[in-house]
């Protein structure tokens, strides 16, 4: 399993397209992207609009967010706009640009808001010097849907860091951390009940803290350096 | 440009690939989707391993997360698995029975943390219940990223409410709102200084309550209809 690159990634083009919802327009847009030498990197469906009361055999239409790699803006606008799926095209930022990197919080709603807090705060003071820090949460209950968030932060693009709030994790939780450690995440845990803390590179008793250290260790100004304090508890 | 339909989205295939990274890679790959009557909506490149070292012409691999509607799990894989590009593949699940619906607070740190405060509290009882809703932040600071941000919030996938924390805000942040609402994402604002308060769908003076209006707003159980409290100010 791959891990993550340190260091820059190359720069990207973004585009929000306005595309026929026909089956083959994704795979005709990917075509011309590498017709330009380019790579597609991002794609998301961020709108759709209904087939209710349209013709029969009419697709639709949906707006995608296009992110590209190693493709010249001028090139890859040229070759998409003249095809029959797009309707519209708009060149905007790279989401790396705008929201940066981000710090997922899971657990209890309490400790979440807490961690929430500290994080937050952080992140505001890198941010002030030119990062892009987030911090993005969900509160959860329950072995089963915690487990699946812990495992599914390895599919969220730019997270960096978990962050594991909560009074009492193990089990399920414990084995989907060490898969997510495996590939490359560091995860963050409060001090709890349960066989979590062993499952996670640092134990933090007071949320706040551990919402601040979260946001340190994944910043590029702030010397904190996450491997010289695994295993440890503060 | 297409407003959000209402009601529930189709069932989706989620899959996690490993891939060599060659340009034309993405487009095998959304041709084989295509095969199996499906359509791509989500594509993230959340992993990639380097070149450093690697022969000349070894052009690495990435980890990319794929999301596929319309498409029956066993002819994708079937289709997927054999090709050249494709070096491993596991199915996960999707984003949206993750981490759901994204409420997205943009502002200043002290005042987005008392909102995430707000609506981490109300996403957690609404989880309880079986929703799905998450509360994403980031604090930043001048006109420019912010309004940056607020464009921007219509390119992330699974938005659907944006809270303006701050004191004072307008010129281009309330131009993008204006924008951002035009896509069919609402704003609730913070009572503040500055044009934005015009520009958004709900005024609320404490930042505790407008995290809980928002999430009330979005979330599928609560009888709080946004579109009745247009343009107050609570």
């Amino acid at each position: 399993m791959s891990r993550r690159l340190a260091g820059p990634l190359p720069a990207a083009v973004a585009l929000r397209l306005e595309l026929i919802d026909d089956p083959r327009a994704i795979s005709t847009i990917s075509a011309s992207v590498a017709e330009a030498g380019g790579r597609v990197r991002t794609l998301s469906t961020v709108r759709r609009a209904g087939r209710a009361g349209a013709e029969p055999g009419d697709s639709g239409t949906v707006e995608v967010e296009l992110e590209v790699e190693d493709a010249d803006e001028h090139t890859l606008v040229a070759l998409l706009e003249p095809l029959r799926e797009v309707i519209a095209l708009t060149v905007t930022r790279p989401l790396a640009k705008v929201f940066g990197k981000r710090v997922i919080v899971v657990g209890g709603g309490a400790q979440v808001a807490q961690v929430a807090l500290g994080a937050v705060s952080e992140a505001d003071r890198h941010n002030l010097r030119g990062e892009r820090i987030s911090v993005d949460t969900i509160p959860l209950v329950g072995e089963e849907p915690i487990a699946s968030a812990v495992r599914a932060v390895a599919d969220l693009p730019r997270a960096r860091m978990l962050v594991l709030a909560g009074s009492i994790m193990g089990g399920e939780i414990s084995r989907a951390a060490d898969e997510l450690r495996a590939v490359g995440i560091p995860i963050i845990a409060l001090n709890m009940v349960g066989s979590i803390t062993d499952h996670v590179d640092l134990v933090v008793s007071d949320p706040v803290q551990a919402g601040t250290m979260a946001v340190m260790a994944v910043s590029d100004t702030a010397t904190f350096d996450l491997a010289k304090q695994r295993g440890r508890r503060y």
